[in-house]
C-alpha cells in the first residue's frame, strides 16, 4: 500500500484521483498555489501537474483540508455520535475533537466505552478527550463517578487524545490529589483547560499544572494572556457562547501570531449547524474581521492538528490524509465538494447508529415518588430562582409567602424539582422558580447540566408526577404535560441525552416541542428546554436547584 | 513535585530561582515581553513579577528558550558527545537532535547502546535519530549492517526520536522492500529527510513516503518546494555547507511562513564552533539578513520542538523546561547565560566522558597487508581521482602512464589506498590521485566517509604502510609518516572517529597535526585530513575509492 502511493505520486502509475485546477490553500508556506491535487488510497500524494483514474475539474475553486472541530460537546446536538458527524462532514469538518462529558456523567466507564466504540463507525476522525470532572460538583448525584484509575484504562485507545476540560481550577490549584493523579496520568498526552477569567499567578499556577488549552476566553486580553503561559486558545462561536468577534479583532489589530489558535463550537445545536456549519461558520466571521484568509484555514486545520498532536492531518500535502473541502470564495464560502479519505460525501453512506448497551439505552432509574415530593412547607420567606432573560445566569430572589401565592397564581412564580434518576436513590428537592412561565401543566427533561437528573417544572403536582413517569417510560427525553394529558413527548433514549433518530427525522420533532412548549404559555425569550436544563448546574452563579436542594452558587452553600 | 510547581506558580511558597528583568521572547504570541521568569526544579513555573530563592537580575537583556540544534552529527565534532554538549551548551544551544550515522557505520547495533547510553549523561537534551542507511552504498565494506529489524529495537528508548536521514532516494523512490520496511517501522515517529536537489513528482513521491524533514535545500526555491509538500525545512549552516544565505533571503524577500522551518549545523567542527556557536551564529546572521528576531528565535526553539514532537521546550512559559538563554542584543548575541534544567552553566559540571565497550575502542583491525597492497599495475591509461580545491566534488581525470610518472615527480599525482578495517577482511584498493600535494611520506585517517575503513595518501608504499600500521596501534584517528619517522599522530580512539580528551586539550593537537601535514607540502586550498575523508564516499561525483576500487559515481560503477 505504501509502495502504491509512492507510485502513483510519481505517476509511474495513475492516482486514484485527481482533483484538477484548484486553488490550493498551503497551510505551511502560507500561500495559495494554482495546481491538481492527486489522491491514492484516501492519501494525498501530490501537488502539481497530474493525470488520473478519476478527475474532477474544480475550475479554480479553492481548496483546503478539512476542518477540525477542536473542541465539543455531541450531547448539546441531542442525535448520537455517527449522526452529528455526518452533520459536520456535509460543512466541510473532517475531524472533531470531542468531550463525552455529558454522557459520562450519565453511564460513567461503560458510556465511555459505548461513544469510543461509536467513534470507529463514525464517517470523520473522531477524536475524544476523557472527561475529568465527573461528576462536575460534590453538590449533587450524578450517574457515575470517574476516578483518575478509571480514565488511565482508557488511555492507549487510539482515539484517545487526553484529558478532557479540566473545570476544576481550584481544585487544581489547591492540587487536589485525586486531580494530580489524572493530570501526571496524562502527561504524556494533551489535558484541556477550562479557566474563565483566570488570569495572573492562578493562570501560571494552573498552566503549569501541565493544561495545554483553553476555550473559555471571552475578551482578546484574556486569550493572549493563554498564549503567553504557553496555553493554545481555541477560539469559540457556539449556539450560546459566542466569543469569536472579539478575540479575533484584537489578534487583527494586535498582528498577534496565531499559530497556537484554532477553532471551536463547544456547544452548537444541530438547527444551528444546518444554518451555517460549525468551523465554517468560524472561518468565514474570521475573515470577514479582518484575519488573513490563509490563516483563518490554519487556525481551521493544521493548528488544531499541532495543538493536539494529530499526524498526516490538517493540509493538502504529501503523505496526508485526503480529507479535502473545496469552496468558492471567503465572502460565501459555499461548500462545493467535501471529501473523506478521499470519498466524495455523495458517496459515504449515511450514518448508521451502532448498538449501544442496555444500559445506557435504559438510563432513567427513579425512586419511589408520589405527590408529595413537589410539596414546598410554608415559610415566612422563600429563597427564589430568578431567571434572566437570554441568559443562564440566575438571580436569587427573596419572595414572602403572599409574593409566592401571589406569584403562583398571576402564572409568573412556578414550582421546579430536581429528582435523582441515575440509581434510584431517594434523592429530589423542590423550589419555586420565577419568570418562566406556563399555565396548567408540567415540562421535564431528562438534560440537565452536569448530572442529567430529571428536571421537571410545573403549575401543578400532578402533572409534576405524571411528566417524572413518563419520561421514566421513554428512557428520558423532553415531556409536556396538559391538564394530564401527554401533549409532547421527545425521546432521548441514549443516556436521556440523545435521540437515535436522523437529523432529518429529528430536527421537526424538537422544533414541534419547542412550539408547543410556548404554547404552554413559556416566556418566549428564554428557550423552554434549554433554560431549564441549566437550573441545576451548581457552578454558574447566583442560585440552582440539585436533587440534594437548593444551592447558593455566590456563597457556596445549601440554601432555603 | 507537581503540586510545588503549582504552589510556587502562585507564590504561595518562593520559586527557587527568579530571572528579574528580562526582555522575553514569547513564541507563542510574537511579542518581546518585559518581566521575571520562575523556575522550581528546573520548570518555569511563571512570567510577571516574582520573587524568589535566588534572584538574578538580568537588567533588561534578552531571555530566550535554549536553541534546539535540529540536525548534526556529533563526529564532526571529532570529540564525544558529553564533551560536544557542553561546547553547544556554552553557546546557548540546549538540546541537539543527532545523527550517529558515522559511528553506526563503524559499530552498528553496539555503537548505537554506547551513544544512546553516553546520551544520558550530556549536560544537555541529547536526542538521537537512528541512522537509515549503514551502509550508506553496496560500493564498500562498512563495518555494520543495520537492518530495519535491529533499528526497532531502539523504537521505544525515550530519546530515540525517529529514523535518520534517508540518504537512498532512489531506493526510496523505487521502493526497496528494506526501506519500506524501515519507513514503516517509524511511521508513528518523525523521519528524517535527504534529498538535494529532488524535485518535481520524484519530491512528491519522497514526501509522500513519510518524510518528514529535510535539511538539503540550498536555495530558497528548493527550500520552499519541500515546504510546500509537508516536509519541513532545516537551514543548514555548517563548517562546509552554509544554505542559510541563500534561504534566509528568499524567505524574506517572498514573507514566507516560517512555522515549519527550523535551524542545524549537520556538519560543523570543534574550532568553528569555539569561535561562534552553531543555532546562535544561524540566528544571528538571520536576523542580519533581515529576519524578523523573532521569528530566528521561533526558528531557533519551538518550531524544531513541533517538528521533532518534543513537548515541554522551546518556550519560556510555564510547565517547560528551564532551558534558558541570556543575551545582549541580535547584532551582537553576546550570550551572557545559559540555564540547563534551571541550573546556571557555571554550576554545571564539565563533562565526563561514560565507558564505551571495549569493541568501539579498539575498532581498527586490518587484515594482512604489506607495501605490495599499494602496488599499482602498469598500464597504458589510468583514471585519476582530481580534486578540486575548496570542494569535497572531484573530477575524473583520465592520465597515461608518461602522465602519471611526470605528477609523480612534480609533486602534483600521488596514491591513495583505501583499506578495509572493520573485520580484517581482504578488501583495498589503491590508485591515483592529483591536487593534493605531500613530500617524502604519508597521510592516514580512519575517518572515510561514510564506512570509515582506512584513507592512506603517500608518494612511497613503505610511508603509507607505516601509517596504517600506526593507526592500527592507536586505534584510529590521523598519523603523518615522513621518511619512515611518525611526525603526527592524534588518535581518535572511539571508533577511530572521535577523541576521548577534552575540547581544550583535543584542539590544538588538531591544529597541530594540521599545520604539520601542511608542513608536508599539501596543498594550501584543501583541508589536509577532511579533504580525504571525502574520498571515499561513492555518493558524490565524479570520481571516488572504496576498499572494493575506483569508483565512477556519474557511471554508477567501479572503473580503472
Amino acid at each position: 500500500m505504501l509502495e502504491r502511493l509512492i507510485e502513483t505520486a510519481q505517476e509511474r502509475e495513475k492516482p486514484d484521483l485527481v482533483l484538477k485546477n484548484g486553488k490550493i490553500i498551503n497551510v505551511f508556506t502560507g500561500e495559495i498555489v494554482e495546481g491538481d491535487v492527486a489522491v491514492t488510497n484516501g492519501i494525498i500524494v501530490g501537488v502539481g501537474k497530474y493525470d488520473g483514474k478519476f478527475e474532477k475539474d474544480l475550475k479554480g475553486k479553492y481548496v483546503s483540508s478539512g476542518f477540525i472541530n477542536a473542541h465539543l460537546h455531541v450531547e448539546s446536538s441531542m442525535v448520537t455520535p455517527p449522526v452529528y458527524s455526518y452533520e459536520e462532514l456535509k460543512w466541510g469538518a473532517t475531524t472533531v475533537i470531542t468531550d463525552p462529558h455529558e454522557i459520562a456523567n450519565v453511564g460513567g466507564m461503560e458510556a465511555l466505552e459505548n461513544i469510543l466504540r461509536a467513534a470507529e463507525k463514525c464517517p470523520i476522525n473522531y477524536y475524544v478527550m476523557l472527561p475529568s470532572c465527573v461528576p462536575a460538583t460534590p453538590f449533587e448525584h450524578s450517574g457515575a463517578i470517574l476516578k483518575a484509575d478509571d480514565l488511565l484504562k482508557f488511555h492507549d485507545n487510539p482515539n484517545v487524545l487526553g484529558l478532557g476540560e479540566l473545570m476544576n481550577v481550584v481544585g487544581t490549584l489547591d492540587c487536589y490529589p485525586e486531580i494530580i493523579k489524572k493530570i501526571q496520568g496524562f502527561s504524556d498526552k494533551i489535558i484541556d483547560g477550562h479557566s474563565p477569567m483566570v488570569t495572573g499567578k492562578a493562570l501560571n499556577g494552573y498552566a503549569t499544572a501541565g493544561v495545554n488549552t483553553d476555550h473559555e476566553s471571552i475578551t482578546y486580553e484574556e486569550a493572549v494572556e493563554k498564549l503567553r503561559c504557553g496555553m493554545a486558545v481555541l477560539v469559540r462561536e457556539g449556539s450560546a457562547s459566542k466569543n469569536l468577534t472579539a478575540i479575533i479583532n484584537g489578534v487583527v489589530k494586535n498582528s498577534i501570531d496565531t499559530s497556537r489558535m484554532a477553532f471551536c463550537t463547544d456547544d452548537k445545536h444541530l438547527a444551528d449547524i444546518r444554518k451555517e456549519g460549525t468551523v465554517r461558520a468560524n472561518i468565514k466571521k474570521a475573515v470577514k474581521l479582518g484575519l488573513s484568509p490563509v490563516k483563518a484555514i490554519q487556525m481551521a486545520t493544521i493548528n488544531a492538528a499541532n495543538i493536539y498532536g494529530l499526524k498526516k492531518i490538517g493540509a493538502i500535502a504529501c503523505g496526508y490524509k485526503a480529507d479535502i473541502v473545496v469552496f468558492d470564495d471567503f465572502e460565501n464560502m459555499n461548500i462545493e465538494a467535501v471529501y473523506k479519505d478521499g470519498i466524495p460525501l455523495e458517496d459515504i453512506p449515511k450514518p448508521v447508529n451502532t448498538e449501544y448497551s442496555k444500559k445506557l439505552m435504559s438510563s432513567v432509574n427513579v425512586g419511589y415518588i408520589d405527590e408529595k415530593a413537589f410539596d414546598i412547607p410554608i415559610k415566612y420567606k422563600y429563597s427564589v430562582i430568578g431567571i434572566i432573560e437570554n441568559q443562564i445566569a440566575t438571580t436569587k430572589l427573596e419572595m414572602s409567602h403572599r409574593r409566592v401565592e401571589k406569584g403562583l397564581f398571576e402564572g409568573t412564580v412556578r414550582k421546579i424539582a430536581v429528582i435523582e434518576r441515575h440509581h434510584a436513590r431517594d434523592f429530589h428537592a423542590c423550589a419555586y422558580i420565577d419568570g418562566y412561565g406556563l399555565e396548567h401543566g408540567a415540562i421535564a427533561t431528562t438534560v440537565a447540566h452536569d448530572s442529567h437528573n430529571i428536571i421537571v417544572i410545573g403549575d401543578n403536582n400532578s402533572d409534576m408526577l405524571k411528566a417524572v413517569e413518563i419520561l421514566k417510560n421513554i428512557n428520558g427525553g423532553y415531556v409536556i404535560v396538559k391538564d394530564g394529558e401527554i401533549i409532547g413527548k421527545l425521546p432521548l433514549e441514549l443516556g436521556g441525552l440523545m435521540s437515535m433518530k436522523s437529523a432529518d427525522e429529528f430536527i421537526p420533532e424538537l422544533d414541534e416541542i419547542i412550539q408547543k412548549a410556548y404554547e404552554m404559555g413559556v416566556n418566549k425569550n428564554i428557550d423552554p428546554f434549554i433554560t431549564l436544563s441549566f437550573m441545576a448546574l451548581p457552578v454558574i452563579p447566583e442560585i440552582r436547584i440539585t436533587d440534594c436542594g437548593l444551592f447558593d452558587v455566590t456563597k457556596f452553600e445549601f440554601t432555603e
